[in-house]
């Protein structure tokens, strides 16, 4: 266990961490990976930020430099990124996971599709045995155009899995939510595993509506995962 | 031959057929697949049109009735599509297509994927040995959001096949053309087959940042060639 790091010491071990400071422990970590002179993909959730205040402050001492961050924003000028760094919704066994229940999905993949080391950051809370598996939704991006019908042909995909396809709206009104890309998203529902993800995934893309979908499928190069016994890392 | 066709007799072989007198041959033998009672999706080229004009026609004679057309408009009311009629920019010999050199490929892939059948007119300029065959473009629908990074991705994807992919611009000034969606074209040009259309289909796909492409593989049902010396009908 590294010094510097808010971490539980057997001292401590009657402490309670909240939320956040599990976050906070495993943002740390995920920042060891990082080296100087390195571009890095930084997601914008929660986690995240402890990640990048964290970088912050290893830049003002010095013990960081020449580090070039791209907020999942312009890969036309990097297009070779070093890490990302970024949270998820889900992690299954293989280090696949489900992200873009916040609404972000596709410009994220694409930032960490196109990094050479994808470190992943969650609280134990988002582990799960199958994708989908935490009952919670594995979205779907589809232009807007016929969505119902997209919407109809990914729940059809799924029947076997009593998947239940549903339009995001916000507020009360229930208006349709809308992507930075000027999309919708279908959040799939699944009673059951979806099987092979890849045949999965591959089907999904297949259908003219739809533009991307929240499963980073063999993205994540280590998965860092904060619970109250302390972090466990996991690599691919 | 029908009576009412505007097809070359033997008496009227050395008449010289335009480029449009063929799409208009072609376009009445495609409507000669519509049945009373159907749901048809239409195209918008200059093809399209011609059927259109017939099926009119038809209408009026009472010789087809209860026929609702939706012009690659709105699935939502009408999932079931029976027949869609549509032109397309290549035909391969397996009648695998390349469609949206006019910009449109994404929503007709929609309604076109959504049919029993699908009827393709071209004349025979459109016949290729293999897709890209013809040297002119093939489509990508790709998001705004770091499109050079994705073009550069879809180039080297295809590099064995000599692949140079190219934003598709409009006028002097050369501003991205924006499709109905809102996304840019990818145009990509080969120097040689990609060979297996499913693989490079999906291989095209998974690339986050497309949304479509215009390769319509196995969609077709009957392709109607209009050449000089008159139809040809081919059947999946």
């Amino acid at each position: 266990m590294e010094a510097g790091l808010p971490l539980p010491s057997s001292s401590l071990s009657q402490l309670i961490l909240t939320q956040d400071d599990l976050k906070k422990i495993a943002a740390y970590k995920a920042v060891e990976y990082i080296e100087s002179g390195m571009v890095l993909g930084l997601g914008t959730g929660s986690t995240a930020k402890h990640a990048v205040d964290r970088i912050g402050k290893l830049l003002r001492q010095g013990k960081l430099k020449d580090i070039v961050g791209i907020p999942t924003s312009n890969l036309d000028s990097h297009p070779v990124v070093d890490l990302a760094i970024d949270g998820a919704d889900e992690v299954d066994p293989y280090l696949n996971l489900v992200k873009g229940r916040g609404g972000s999905l596709l410009r994220e993949k694409m930032v960490e599709g196109a990094c050479k080391k994808f470190v992943v950051i969650v609280d134990e809370s988002k582990l799960v045995n199958y994708i989908g598996g935490s009952g919670l939704a594995m979205p779907v991006e589809v232009i807007q155009f016929c969505w119902k019908f997209t919407a109809s042909r990914l729940q059809n995909l799924f029947q076997e899995s009593g998947c239940v396809a549903k339009l995001r709206t916000l507020g009360e009104k229930a208006e349709p939510y809308v992507t930075d890309n000027g999309n919708y998203i279908i959040d799939l529902y699944f009673k059951q595993s979806i099987g092979d993800l890849k045949a999965a995934s591959d089907s999904i893309l297949q259908i003219a509506g739809v533009v991307e979908h929240g499963m980073f499928i063999d993205m994540a190069t280590t998965v860092i995962v904060a619970g109250e016994l302390g972090l466990i890392v996991k690599n691919k």
